[in-house]
C-alpha cells in the first residue's frame, strides 16, 4: 500500500473496462487518496474500488472544471487522483492539467522530496509560490492496445495515431495528418471517429486513405472495448464509411502488408519475410 | 480466477517494469497457464508470479524458436502464455505469433467457444485442420505510456510511433515516415532507437525532423521506464544526437506546441486555446 500523501495529485489511467484491467499500482494509488475526480462513467467502472472515497464526478465537457476542483483540493492539502478511462496522457487528463498549472502558473514537479507534503494545509495555500505541488501519473494500458488485443494484432509495426474531433483541432490541420500518414503506409489509430454532432469527418478520412491504399485493405473496428457493449469488427477499407462509429469507438486501418487471418488482423513485423518460418 | 483452459494460447503483455504495473487480468491468466514463455529478461520480471510454471526463457532474437516452442504447447493440449513486455502488440510478439500461424495454416479462433478445449490432446492434433486453437492476446501497459507518464504529458495530441530498427524494415522506408511524421507535426515517438550493431539512425532522425521543427523542441528521453535502472531526461532537439540512449529507451520528440514547464514535457490538448483557463 501507499502511504497517505498529502498535497498530492496523481492523474490515473483506470484503463479500459472494468477493474479487472487496472494496474495493481492504480489500484494502490485510487485506494489511498482522499479525493477522486472523473467523467461520471469512468467513475461507475471503478466504484467498487472507491466506495469511502470523496468523489467529484462531472459529465463530459467539464474537465476543465473538474481539473481545476481538484487542484483546489490538492492545493488545499488533501491527496487527490483524477481519473481517465484508458491511459491518462493519450486524449486524456494529464495535458489539460499541466495546461492549467502553467496558466494559473501553480509551480509543480515529480520529485516527492521537493513537494508540499512536509506543510500544512495552510502553509501550502499561503507558501504557494515557494513550494510545489507533486504531481505523478499512473500510466493505464490505452484503448488503442484493448482494441488491438482484441483485433489480433495491428499495431506491430510503425503506427500514427490521430483523433478526428476538430473541437480543438483545425480540420485543416487534421486532414494533413491524415494524409501524411497514409501516403507513408502507417497503421493509422483513429480516436473520436464521430459523435452526434460530427458525422462526415470519418467518411472524408475514409478517402484520403483510399488514395494510398487498396480498397481490400482491412480495418479493424472496436468498440467499448473490454466493456458490456464491446463490438469487435474487421471491414475493408471500401466498406468503412457504412461501419457503425462512435465516440467510444477505435478504428485501425491497416498498412499495406496488414491482412486477415482467420478472425483476426494482423500487422506483420516482418519476421516471415527475414527468417524462413 | 481463470479456469484452467486446455488447448489455449495467451499473448501476454506484462506492462513495464515489475509485477507492479500488471492487470489483474494478466496477473490472473499468468497464474492459470501451464506454461510462460517468453524473453529471459522480461520472464525474471515476473518470477514471483510463475514459480511453480513450466518455463521457456530465451534470449533475444530467438523470438522465433519461442513461439514454435509455445504453439507446439498449446497444440499438444495445455494452455502457454507468450509474454512480452509492456504491451503485446507494439513491436512485440502477438504479430509474429499470428505470422507463424498463417505461415503454417495452424486454424486459429478468438471464439472460446469454437476453439479445442472440449478436446483431449490426441484428437486435437490429429484433427488439427477441423478444429481451431484458441488465441487470445492480453493489453499491457506499453513503454509508450509508461515514458510519456515519467514526462508528464507527451502525447496528448495526435503522435507516430516509428522503431528505428532497419533489421526487418528498410531504412528508406523509415526514413520516409520519420520524414511524413515530422512534416505533418506530429509527436514523434521513436522504438529502438540504437542499439551495439545500429548508431548512426538517432542522428539521421534527428537531422530530418530539424527540417521541420525548432532546435529548441523538447524531446523527452526515458529509458528503463519503471525497471531499477530508469532514466529520465528533457532536451532540446539540437542536443538529441549527444542523449544517452540504448535498446531500453524511448524519445518522444515535441509536436510545434509542446512545452516544458517544471521538470515535465507536455504536449497541449489546445484547451487553453478554446476556454479561458
Amino acid at each position: 500500500m501507499i502511504q497517505n500523501s498529502q498535497q498530492k495529485l496523481y492523474i490515473v489511467g483506470i484503463g479500459p473496462g472494468s477493474i479487472e484491467h487496472l494496474s495493481k499500482r492504480a489500484a494502490d494509488v485510487l485506494q489511498s487518496v482522499d479525493t477522486v475526480a472523473g467523467y461520471t462513467m469512468y467513475i461507475d467502472l471503478i466504484r467498487p474500488l472507491i466506495a469511502d472515497k470523496n468523489i467529484i464526478s462531472t459529465g463530459m465537457m467539464k474537465e476543465v472544471d473538474r481539473v481545476e476542483a481538484a487542484l483546489d483540493i490538492a492545493l488545499s492539502g488533501k491527496s487527490c487522483a483524477i481519473v481517465s478511462s484508458g491511459d491518462a496522457g493519450i486524449y486524456a487528463m494529464a495535458g489539460l492539467v499541466f495546461e492549467i498549472c502553467k496558466t494559473k502558473n501553480i509551480p509543480i514537479t515529480s520529485d516527492a522530496s521537493l513537494c508540499t507534503s512536509q506543510l500544512s494545509a495552510e502553509s501550502a495555500l499561503s507558501a504557494k509560490s515557494a513550494v510545489s505541488l507533486c504531481i505523478e501519473v499512473i500510466p493505464g494500458i490505452p484503448a488503442l492496445c484493448a482494441g488491438a488485443s482484441l483485433l489480433g494484432a495491428p499495431l506491430t509495426h510503425d503506427f500514427a495515431v490521430i483523433s478526428l474531433s476538430d473541437l480543438l483541432t483545425p480540420w485543416e490541420k487534421i486532414e494533413q495528418r491524415i494524409e501524411a500518414a497514409a501516403q507513408a503506409d502507417f497503421v493509422i489509430v483513429i480516436y473520436n471517429p464521430k459523435s452526434k454532432k460530427r458525422d462526415w469527418q470519418l467518411k472524408k478520412a475514409q478517402e484520403i486513405v483510399m488514395k494510398y491504399r487498396k480498397p481490400t485493405t482491412p480495418v479493424g473496428i472496436v468498440g467499448s472495448a473490454m466493456r458490456e457493449a464491446q463490438s469487435v469488427e474487421i471491414v475493408s477499407l471500401e466498406q468503412l464509411d457504412n461501419a457503425q462509429v462512435d465516440m467510444q469507438t477505435v478504428v485501425f486501418i491497416g498498412n499495406s502488408t496488414s491482412f486477415q487471418y482467420g478472425s483476426f488482423m494482423v500487422t506483420p513485423r516482418g519476421y516471415s519475410e527475414k527468417y524462413s518460418i
